[in-house]
């Protein structure tokens, strides 16, 4: 499944509003369009939104190219106008610091290559993207080998909204894990919350593993105390939006609940991530940004109305897990344990 | 609002699956249509149920005089008749002891009293059934007026599901300690998990609080640790479906998680039931059989589809929160503090 595809003038997603139903597809022809798939959860998951975010730089790139016939001369303007592009692409979703990482590496690299011209920098930005793109993959596929060391024969593993190929380029980072034990473990089987509100955990995490032949079980979110008190549950294993300095995590809404809960039930309890998840700029998850998005998503389901109009919402769509409810962050890199201050820092000065 | 109305030859029942938007009603005219308003759930909530199976007694018996013609003398036919009645009623849903309480309530009423014959016997069921639907409602302003001496000031309250008037003939548990509080105390605000599958907190709780203009936020159900660790919630307070002897309480699924988290961030958790949820016939929690409901409560809503049709789905309704982690027990006869054994005990052969 390609569910993020370039063809040098278009950048093409898969639909996720519509899964599973339909399988219906996505066209952004500019930085605008790109910015509106990430803000509007067409496509969703740090991993994913940053390689977007990249080919939406180059979009951006092409739109200023195309439309403003910016002549070789006018640097000042160019700069200003390529700010703008940075701005809308990184202001669509604030909470994954993945979404920075990629419009800034695409920047530097421009910054590196100093361009003659705009072509130049279309050129190289499209190469930037598409080895971002690729790297994502292969980056899924070393998180998924590292993990699966942590997984026995016969675990249930509980996972949360998507960290799969959909939240990824491919492959994905939690259910990346989840791949390479099935491939290699006996009887390894998932139960996954819905994940309200936007239910990526029922939509696309059901969809991903079915696919697979995973055998998945579905539950509301509020069902994992009586799962993990029943001894359903072995090991709990989610993706990460933004990772803090000493190891505290932003993820979805609701993973701060699910670790509490595994680790009042000395339930290992781990984060997959690439390393692009950290923001070591940040001392702790204090200091992440967190998203509140629309009162519509709660009291709506596909325009269904389940709750009275007038209700109040609050809708923060991450939480900060401290570190200290974290077991391990397994990295494309390796398998931080005990994460803290120190841990993450001598994990990432090791060389 | 009257949502249980009783005309001596039907019981007619607000339907709880079409609020918030349509306020309909539903008619049954005998004990199989009462039981199939239990087992569906167009009514629901431990106390109202209970009411419910009461009012579906005497509609058995009605049934049984009109249909079956049943002579004076033919008594086994009738005791086989009335246990068929009872069964019918006491399956309808497995987990609320009310529900056998109230039904065992009129039995016993009915032995004591020696009718003559059956039409007889249906005026002294249907003056309990009235009975225990009046005692209900006095019983859950009692509880309010108990419970809203643990409210301070400016409290926001977290409760789950409904536990409202919707959830007994009137007033309510849970909901009848916040309306005390709110009539009494200044600033009362509360927090209210919407309650998946079902949506009693989104659809039940936030329609009638809003009817009594007590103000009132709603979230998705994994949002609870977030408000509870951004200091939102002072206490929580929910109502119940079965109290074993030592305190361990059944109650909506996803109770036993919220009790976990309210311990771990030191925020007081009580239960609010009438003292007819406790079954002192049994020692712990372990021994309350859990109902599990369909596949159908989950993927779809309101016969929208949110998951794949093939994916396995676990649905328990309830769960089990052991008293360790419940700060008091509210009931009409007083608030048992540090529910065990013991406490228990006591509260019940103090007089």
């Amino acid at each position: 499944m390609q569910h993020i595809k370039w063809d040098s003038n278009q950048l093409i997603l898969l639909d996720q509003r519509k899964l599973p139903y339909e399988e219906e597809y996505y066209y952004c022809n500019n930085h605008y369009e790109t910015a509106e798939a990430i803000s509007k959860m067409i496509i969703r998951g740090a991993p994913a939104i940053g390689a977007t975010a990249a080919f939406g730089y180059v979009l951006g790139l092409k739109h200023v190219y195309e439309n403003e016939k910016l002549a070789q001369g006018e640097k000042n303007r160019l700069e200003k106008t390529l700010n703008e592009v940075e701005k809308i692409l990184k202001d669509s979703r604030p909470t994954a610091v993945n979404l920075h990482w990629a419009v800034d590496r695409i920047k530097n690299k421009l910054l590196q290559q100093q361009c003659e011209n705009i072509s130049k920098m279309i050129q190289v930005a499209e190469k930037e993207a598409i080895k971002i793109a690729e790297e994502d993959k292969e980056i899924n596929k070393t998180i998924g080998e590292q993990g699966k060391t942590l997984i026995a024969n016969n675990s249930t593993i509980l996972t949360h909204c998507n960290a799969g190929a959909l939240a990824t380029v491919d492959y994905g980072t939690a259910l990346g894990v989840i791949r390479s034990a099935h491939k290699e473990k006996h009887n390894i089987s998932v139960i996954i919350g819905e994940t309200r509100p936007y239910l990526q955990g029922a939509r696309l995490t059901t969809w991903e593993l079915l696919k697979e032949k995973i055998p998945v079980t579905l539950i509301t979110d509020n069902m994992v105390g009586y799962c993990m008190k029943n001894n359903l549950i072995d090991i709990a294993i989610v993706g990460a939006d933004r990772i803090a300095k000493n190891g505290d995590t932003a993820n979805k809404i609701g993973t701060y609940s699910l670790a509490l809960l595994a680790t009042y039930h000395q339930i290992p309890f781990y984060i997959a991530a690439p390393s692009s998840t950290f923001d070591l700029s940040i001392k702790n998850g204090d200091e992440i940004p967190i998203e509140f998005r629309s009162k519509e998503e709660v009291i709506k389901l596909n325009n269904h109305k389940i709750a009275p109009e007038e209700v109040e919402v609050l809708n923060p769509s991450f939480d900060i897990t401290p570190h200290e409810l974290i077991q391990g962050i397994i990295t494309e890199k390796g398998i931080i344990e005990s994460p803290n201050l120190e841990t993450v820092t001598n994990f990432f000065h090791r060389g």
